[in-house]
This record gives structure tokens, sequence and C-alpha cells, in this order.
């Protein structure tokens, strides 16, 4: 029997959009691992009335409903208070949970008193189960509301993750279905609408297997979702075939884990020189646990003396093509693998914008350069006024993919 | 009179926790900028049932409902065909649509044939006004359902923002309460608790302003919200005061375009020489439009080879105290000052984990060197282990908050 999961995300900030839900997609992944399918999210503001008419409406759709957020100390926390509402009863306090909060907060602030309005953190509806939380002062609860199981977490996220692998993973991984299984491909540089024609046929709802396209930051992304292992791979199989030359890699895994495992595997070191990106390349790639053992440094030379202090670009080389040009990329990239001693580098230097672009090289313009070994290759492409933020991380996606592609070609076949 | 404004994200990708569904805080961002208020936000998959009861729950509660994603030529995209149901109305095809469809698709790609599944994008409820779409494929549009005004608008970002700003801006600017503002404190290294006792008074609801407290990645924001500007700064006074010391800066940009701001102002050249966050540091200040005019150069130097050949971090520095200490974080900050001639440097070297960690260092110490015009100061600190991601993240933000406070001293009173 198939369970109904609903996550609720809570808090002012994250309706309003000054803060973004990352909780909400972090819970939906592990509830995966044990083989439950989020049906519905939603995030609601601190104010009373919609929270209890959110939280009653998930609880009554579902067998399960998990919470984050509102279980702190202050006066806008209002998840204990609403679950009871839901529940139809009281809040009463629970002297356990509170010498287990002022155990918390001792340990983390040893010379402060406690204020008494963490108090209101000890308090929980009737019939709840505390959950203990060693991480943070804010116990969550399981209350049965409806006929629900819901779940209060609180809403930091690395208190939501151990309360998780405390709690919830261990009761949870029982009710799921644990043969409900993935596998995803990952593609760039077809359109969408012609990926989708070829893969139709999977795509209808009601078979043995769904199957999903994703657009985002220009890689589209093939989900196939089945009870069936084998029936996944073979659905899988065929999608492949029908991407093609498209085809970028497969698996769970971002495409900057993709490209350091590779990296790794071949033993290839790395350097980087980054103009308008900043660090952004250099910051994607070393969020890779293990990425010390191949890249060998980063530049940012975001000017132009920069370039040819420390990477040693000609002057001549800037003043005759530009910073924005693909002669200035080659030169910036074996310029970051000579000083380093690497055996690739990469180099990106473009116009991210809003300032800076030129009817001849507007805003969006990139150049790349790539080396491995002494060989060289330069790309310029015109990616469009994306905006700052997105410009620079399709030129991020961008770099990573060619040099993806190039450490492919240094890997014994 | 108010009005109530919901948001529903549409995608599997969204639901499952494969992307993050970010739109719907740039939306609900957007909305408050017009006055409007979002009350709640559904994140739904592509299955056609749960999208219909989704949309037509939303539509019901609210006056005004914006949909994103599920507008795509795919099998998968179902908003067209689940508003078309909600409605009760019949899907008709839109001759005028489909040649815009058309023309974009062929300025996109020309050389290509419009795969005809691409007409599916042309069809829409019988009775809905077309929102043309300039920069993609999906057309979107608007629709009464419920007494509701419901609009589909496309997941790709750049075009929902461009979308928004065509058609839905204009439109909605009339209907939004303009008055309603907002005021944001931003304090570090105060408890929750302790800050929200201090503020409880001007936290319960009803009031004439509402005050909420949002903690994130170590930061806490006090956000003040009313109709009346002048009691709204006024309360932000009070609040002020209490905070004190813990306060870092106010407005509703974020630490880093606090800090790149200031620099501008002061007019003082900075350098970056950062090891275990490996650039995530000069990624976050040159998001910053501007930070042209005073960053000159960054350095990632995970290496020790690096430290010593790009900063001239001195080896037997490095061998005597090992890489993660206050006297080779100083020596890094010196050497990035030096070399670039910055009239200030930061420097960050520590062990993010999983790996590295000993019992004298363990995962998450982190040490800091800044300099400002030769005068240094050295950090160390114990983050504790977070996890790789959240830990740079925090390393940062630490980072940012003590480059501000050496800039605003650099300031004059």
């Amino acid at each position: 029997m198939t369970q109904r999961v609903e996550i609720l995300a809570i808090g002012d900030e994250l309706v309003h959009g000054r803060i973004r839900d990352t909780n909400s997609a972090w819970l939906a992944n592990a509830l995966a691992l044990v083989g439950l399918e989020v049906a519905r999210i939603s995030v609601v503001g601190d104010g009373e009335a919609e929270l209890v008419a959110a939280l009653t409406g998930a609880c009554e759709r579902s067998d399960i409903v998990i919470a984050t957020g509102g279980l702190g100390p202050t006066e806008d926390d209002r998840t204990r208070r609403a679950a009871a509402r839901a529940a139809g009863v009281e809040l009463a306090f629970d002297e356990a949970a509170w010498q287990q909060v002022l155990a918390v907060f001792r340990g983390y602030a040893p010379q402060r008193d406690v204020p008494p309005s963490n108090r209101r953190q000890a308090e929980f509806p009737r019939g709840a189960r505390v959950l203990r939380n060693r991480w943070g002062s804010a116990p969550g609860f399981a209350l049965t509301i409806k006929g629900c199981t819901f779940y209060a977490l609180p809403g930091v996220p690395r208190e939501l993750w151990a309360m998780w692998a405390a709690h919830l993973e261990p009761e949870l991984a029982a009710s799921g279905d644990a043969s409900l299984r993935g596998h995803s491909l990952h593609a760039v540089g077809c359109p969408e609408a012609l990926l989708g024609e070829a893969l139709a046929e999977f795509m209808s709802e009601g078979g043995p297997t769904r199957v999903g396209i994703t657009a985002s930051g220009g890689q589209l992304t093939v989900r196939v979702v089945g009870a069936e292992w084998s029936v996944v791979q073979g659905v899988a199989a065929s999608i492949r075939l029908r991407i093609g030359e498209f085809l970028v890699y497969e698996g769970d895994h971002s495409l900057a884990e993709e490209v350091v495992h590779k990296l790794i595997e071949s033993g290839v070191t790395l350097a980087l020189a980054e103009s308008c990106t900043g660090g952004l390349l250099a910051a994607e790639l070393t969020e890779v646990p293990g990425i010390s053992a191949v890249l060998l440094a980063g530049f940012v030379t975001y000017s132009d003396a920069a370039k040819v202090r420390d990477l040693g670009v000609d002057a001549a080389l800037l003043e005759t093509h530009g910073a924005v040009s693909v002669e200035v990329a080659e030169a910036m990239a074996l310029g970051a693998a000579r000083r380093t001693g690497a055996r690739a580098a990469v180099s990106i230097t473009g116009i991210a914008g809003p300032g800076g672009g030129t009817a001849e090289k507007p805003v969006g313009t990139l150049c790349f350069g790539l080396c491995l070994d002494g060989l060289t290759e330069t790309v310029e492409c015109r990616l469009g006024n994306l905006g700052r933020g997105l410009l620079r991380q399709r030129t991020v996606r961008e770099a990573l993919v060619r040099l993806h592609r190039m450490v492919l070609r240094s890997l014994p076949k």
C-alpha cells in the first residue's frame, strides 16, 4: 500500500520569499531513499489561521505529514499551537523535554541564563511523542492528527538532518516502498521539445515506469522511476540511445561531482583561471570532497593587471584582442597550467553584465580556454543577457561540460 | 481590500526534491514589491489528479493564483489540461499563439523543423487570455477559475522573469496594497531565543506591525512589516537599540552586497586568498555588480605549494604551524595584499571535511586573516562538523562579517 506523504514548510521568511525553502527538497530526497514519494509541499507563513488550515488540510489528505520550522522559542513560532488546534487538544508542559532544552542550551552558552521564553519549547500538544533534539534547543514531536502521522521538526537545516537520521528515517523506512527506484540521464545542447518528442512513448501516465524531463540551467535531466529495477534499466537503455550525442552523464550526482570523479579517476591535475565568474567555477568544484587530490590552484583574475601578473598573459594580447577574446582565454588557460604545473586548465573570460557590454561584444559573450598536456581548445559563445546570476551559473555549467568532455578523452577507452 | 495570493509550483523534479523551487521565492518577492503578500506556496508534481486538486483548492481559497511550470511541449506538461479541468472547460487550439511559438522556435533554431508536439503549447483552456512569451516557446495564459484570477507562467526562470515584467506586474500593481512596507535588521552572534525575548513585545499578532525573526546560516534577520511607514520605522528604531552590538547591517540586500557597497564607498581595494572555501567567498562577492572597481584578484590556494608560490607564504611557517593556523592565515592575507597592491585582504584556511580533521584541529576549525593598510587581525574559530556545504557557507558568512567590520572602521565617522 503506497503511503501518501506531504511536507509543510513553515515561516514568514519562506512564504514571502526572503529565504528559499531548501529543507523541503532535502526531505523529499531523504524520503525517496526510504521509498516514500512526496505528493505535495506546502509553504505557509507564521500566521496561525493559515497555518492551522494548511496543517489540517495536509493531514486530512495524507498518511504522513512532515512539518519543518516554527518550533523556536519566540512568539512567532506557532507550530506547536497550530498542531494542538488541528488535533483538538491542549498544550501541556513536558518536564523531561524542558530538561533536555536546558541541557542543550547550557552546553551552547554555559555563561548565560536560559531565557524563560525557551520554556515554550517544552510545551507540546497533549498526546504528542517528543522527539529529542541533541543539536539545538527545539525538540520536535510526533502526533496523530485525523488519522495521519504528523511530525514537527526544526527548520534549522543541520538540526533537521540530524533529527531525520535519529528519529524519522528508522520509523519511516518500514512504511516506505523501498523497491521504487529511479535513474537519471543528463543531456546538454538539445531543445526540450525535441527530446520530449523522442521520448514521448515513455512519458504517458499509468505504465510500469514514469519518465519526466526537467530543464535547469540549460541542462535537461530525464528521470526514469519504477518499481522493477530491471524495467527501469531497460527503459533507461532505450532512452540513452535516443539522447545520443547530447548525453553528458548519468546518475543522481551533480555535474560538478561527475567532473571531479572523472578527474580523480584519470589522475589529471587541474588549475582554474576565472574572470567574470569570479571564483564560482572553483567554488562549485571544491564543494566536492576529494577535489584536493587534483585541484592545484585557482586564480580569480578580475583585472587585466591580474591576468598579466598571475597568469603571464601578454599585455599586448590584451591590448590587441581585448580581455574577452579566445586569444586571451587560451593564454589564461596555458598560463594557469604553466604556473601551477597542472596537466589541465580551464579559463573563463566574459561579460556578465549588467554593465560592460558593447555592440560587438554584448553582455553574455563568453570565451573559454581549455588545455590538457599542452594542447589547447577555445570556444566563444553568446549566452544572451540572462541577468548576472543566471549567466554566471550557465557559464560555469558550460565550462564543466567542456572540461568533462576533455577529461573523458584522456581516459583509456 | 487585501487580496489573497497563492503560488503553485509544478513539476515532479520540484516535489521530489531533485531541483529546488527557486521561482516561488522570486515571485513572492516580486509580488511584495507591488504590495501583494503571498499566503501559501504549494509544490506539486506532474500527475494530473494531484495537480487538478491543488489548483482547484488554491483558486477556491484565493483571489489570485500564479502557477509556474508544466507549460512545456512534452507529455508530462499538464498545466493547460489541469486548468481546463478545474475551470470545467475544454482545450482549444489558438492559431495566433501557434504562430508566436513558431516564430520563437525559428529564431532559436532556424535550421531545425518545429517538432509537431510543440503544437500542444498553443492549446489553451477555452476563455483563457494568452500571455505572449517572447523569450521561450511556451506562452502563458490567464483564466478565471472559480472567481479567482489564475495565471500560468513557464517554469524556466528567465522566461518567468520576463513574463512577470511584461504581463503580470502591470496588471497586479493596480490590485496590490502598495503601502505595505518592510524593514530588515541583520544580527550575528546572538542566540535566537535571547533576541526573541528582547523583541517579544513587538511580535504578537494583531498589532500595526508584524515582526518576525529568521535564522539562516548563523545570521538572524528581524523583519518589520506594516502599512504605516513611520510606524515601521519607529518599531525598527526600538529594535535597533535592543539588538545593540549584535547588529551587522540593515536593509533588504544581502551581506555580500552590503560589504561590496561599503568597499566601494570607502574606496578600499581588496584581494582574497581562500583555501578550504575554494573560491566561494570570491564567488559571493563577485555576484554583486560593481565589484570590479574594488576587487583586484582572488587566489584559490588549495595546496601548500600554491600558498608558497602565489601568496609568498614562508614554507617554514607551513611546516611549523600547519596550513590551518592563524600564522599561515595572516601570511596569506599579507601575501595577497602585497602581491596585488590591494589595501585590504582576507584569507581563509580551515578544515571543511569530511576528511582531514584531527583531535587537535577537528573538522570545522577555521582560521581567518584580515589586513588593511598593513595592519593585520587574525581569528581562529570552531564552527563544528556541520557538513561540507553548510560549513563552507558559514565560513564565508564569518569572513564577510569580519571584512565588513574592518571596512566600516576605515570609513569617516
